[in-house]
């Protein structure tokens, strides 16, 4: 059995609660749609490393995912996001009032989930408190990316700090998770948690150019939705920093207008962001943070083979196609 | 200093987050409104009952508070309520995806505030295990409540189960806490589990005739909100269930249109409330919660003295004027 299949058995296999039914078929619903996993899969890999019992490890493993999905639920009302995972998501498919309160139920769910974990109270509580702070500081990450939608000036800093909120510090979180459960050193753990914000600053850069680049077969979904949503990525913030006046007054009405066709508006931003060799810098950041958690890696008191594992994560998930 | 001006004292220096500010200052604005703070008072009531030190139980006292506000700013949403505690609610000074993500970290903000406790790690986890169970059932309550707006025939005995799981389960919670902080025996925390849940019964019971019979100038109020919202309350569904095919008509008819004047259909409501003596009858239903709470506070093995205090809690909240 690899770990993704028996991650699966392990989700199936979660005790569906049914009543009320309007609460929990929600939940259900998002649960058992699959997704790519990654943040159980993180948190089964770390535990692995360190010498965690993995079946110990599928409770935090499982929250986790649980924590994601809960964020899913809640942002797809605030981003009136109609599909998600080529399936309606709960808001459309319920309302926004089921949806609030199916994702409010999620969340302590999750909790519950991590507090089952087989393991020494203060492994627990410590647990507890990183889950609680990835909860928080993930909150933190969505208010900074709703206030951008209407914020005039975003400055990549920002930005950047934006989705090592929204995203990197679960996956950070995530991994640190399996190290606590394995008893890591705290240097093991720091380590782990830093390569994390890396890989997971690399990971949203990454999706933040497929919208533009990705080949439309593999993706497996539509590209140009975040130029369609006007999202400042972090390509379209390049770009801005980088545009003579012209292609700024271009970019900005682009970014402001409901009225063009959404082919032709892909294109001509795309046309910029290629002038501009947007891709090939973003790549830059990529990189940079490769090295980054490449560095984090070093480390650790991991083996050779050990660390050759998240090395190869690292580069897989910087490298990613879809 | 009273229990009353510490715990407000303890608010008063809560950390006070303030970046992103559309995220905490919704936060920092619900939980310096004040209200009953009833919450807290169980938390502390409990612990000092029992014997553990106050200013430890203050973090679980201030987590339950945090955990009620978290429901009230999504509840708000929810049911389109504009005013709370007399001031306008989070959705409408804000809007609707700031209330839902400022209610989502205070809701993790709750259950970190729980985790400073100073306690051994098996007390903090109790406390925790009992934290999350209690979420989840207040989510469930609130989901049957909105469910009820819509399903035809409720019954009493489903909406006693609504009212226990949306009320009473976290008064039961604040109290059995406390408890808990204490090493108190697991009887006693049982005991004292029960002795919440008959009280809020009974609480909330109140709180539905309060809403036909306050007195205006004590209640602080308008009255009648119940009656506006289409609330299927308590005396309502007794009112249902005694009336005759006439009143039963003319109940439905003002429970489904918008059409008539507050007073008017206030007035008519409460006519054949009164016809029906629906109070009379909802009175004698909180007397035998009060009568089951008392039993309770018999089981517990707190002196005479102790078990007064809590008879006293008992019938000032079943007695309340506002």
């Amino acid at each position: 059995m690899t770990p993704e299949t028996s991650l699966d058995h392990f989700f199936n296999h979660l005790a569906q609660t049914t009543e009320p039914q309007n609460l929990y078929a929600p939940v259900n619903y998002i649960m058992s749609q699959g997704g790519k996993r990654i943040r159980p899969q993180l948190v089964l890999l770390a535990a692995e490393l360190f010498g965690a019992t993995t079946e110990n490890a599928f409770f935090p493993a499982t929250a986790y995912e649980m924590l994601h999905n809960f964020t899913l639920i809640h942002d797809d009302i605030m981003d009136n996001a109609p599909i998600r995972r080529g399936k309606e998501t709960v808001y459309k498919k319920w309302n926004s009032n089921i949806a609030i309160l199916s994702g409010d139920v999620l969340a302590s769910m999750a909790m519950q989930q991590l507090l089952k974990t087989p393991c020494t109270p203060e492994t627990l509580i410590s647990m507890s408190n990183l889950f609680i702070q990835t909860s928080i500081e993930v909150c933190e990450g969505q208010q900074y990316d709703l206030d951008f939608e209407t914020q005039e000036e975003v400055t990549i800093e920002e930005y950047i700090n934006m989705i090592r909120l929204k995203t990197a510090v679960m996956l950070a979180g995530c991994l640190k998770t399996g190290a606590i459960l394995a008893n890591a050193s705290q240097k093991d753990q720091n380590a782990l948690y830093q390569f994390g914000i890396n890989l997971g600053l690399a990971f949203q850069l990454v999706d933040d150019l497929l919208d533009v680049y990705a080949d439309t077969e593999t993706f497996g979904k539509e590209i140009g939705g975040d130029i369609q949503a006007h999202k400042k990525t972090y390509p379209y913030l390049l770009a801005l920093q980088k545009a003579n006046n012209v292609q700024k007054t271009q970019l900005q009405h682009y970014f402001s207008s409901e009225q063009y066709d959404k082919k032709e508006k892909f294109n001509a931003v795309k046309t910029i962001f290629d002038a501009l060799r947007c891709k090939e810098e973003t790549e830059k950041r990529i990189d940079e943070y490769l090295i980054y958690a490449y560095k984090n890696v070093e480390e650790t008191s991991l083996n050779n083979e050990q660390k050759e594992t998240l090395r190869q994560l690292a580069l897989k998930l910087s490298k990613r196609s879809k």
